[in-house]
């Protein structure tokens, strides 16, 4: 299957839709999943389109997991987390829902299992609040 | 924490324990997960010493996430699977139970969940067909 471009992700590259950003730069963005399957649960999103990792053109991996690994770092400090998982989902049986690639970067806490993939949406105040907890941990 | 270079990965990178790999190059190898989360999983290891991604040289992820991309590739073709899962966990609150930086690779079908991390030994004749699956897939 080829790239959409009217997929959630590439509209909120083009700035079509609003988003909690952390981080950007030239090669990648980081934001606030809206259904986070735990607190500060971040995206880590390359500007150049791809479905997932299968069909991304090799050159996009380097700078987006130099800024997975950025991000582990700030989310781990922010929320003062036990741990951090890493996942990156391809096709819908591995449970991807937007077809642009992306990063899902969770911060863990002993004893808490992660949420659902599709749970609610959080509210917009507490993503607020949550981004900016990162970027002060990215700034620190 | 520090890295305990006593670790099973270790101890497989230094070939003091036997695997089933089905790549290597200067930098990563990578080998059948001997408690899969389903059939044909893949774990994707720098030879470069971290406990795991948060204690990584940066300069370890280009290499290691362009090998996930190639054997990511190679597992969907190797068991014509219908997505891919890429997952890499972070300190035992993220389910990490080996300290040395990996990267789980696991094909995916169409309403089939992951069996648990902790699963059951799989065969080490299984183990031996799969890896000569995935090989071929990466030759073809």
């Amino acid at each position: 299957m080829s790239y959409d471009d009217t997929n959630i992700f590439a509209k909120l590259l083009r700035g079509e839709i609003p988003s909690h950003r952390v981080y950007e730069d030239d090669a990648v963005i980081a934001f606030m999943d809206v259904m986070p399957q735990g607190v500060g649960h971040t995206l880590v999103v390359p500007r150049a389109p791809s479905r997932n990792l299968l069909d991304a053109d090799p050159a996009t991996l380097a700078p987006l997991f130099a800024v997975t690994q950025k991000i582990a770092h700030a989310v781990k400090k922010a929320f003062a987390a036990d741990g951090v998982t890493v996942m990156q989902f391809n096709e819908p049986a591995s449970g991807q829902t937007v077809y642009h690639l992306h990063v899902h970067v969770v911060p863990r806490f002993e004893g808490v299992p992660l949420k659902p993939h599709t749970g609610g949406m959080e509210k917009p105040e507490v993503l607020a609040a949550n981004a900016e907890k990162i970027k002060a941990a990215l700034a620190g």
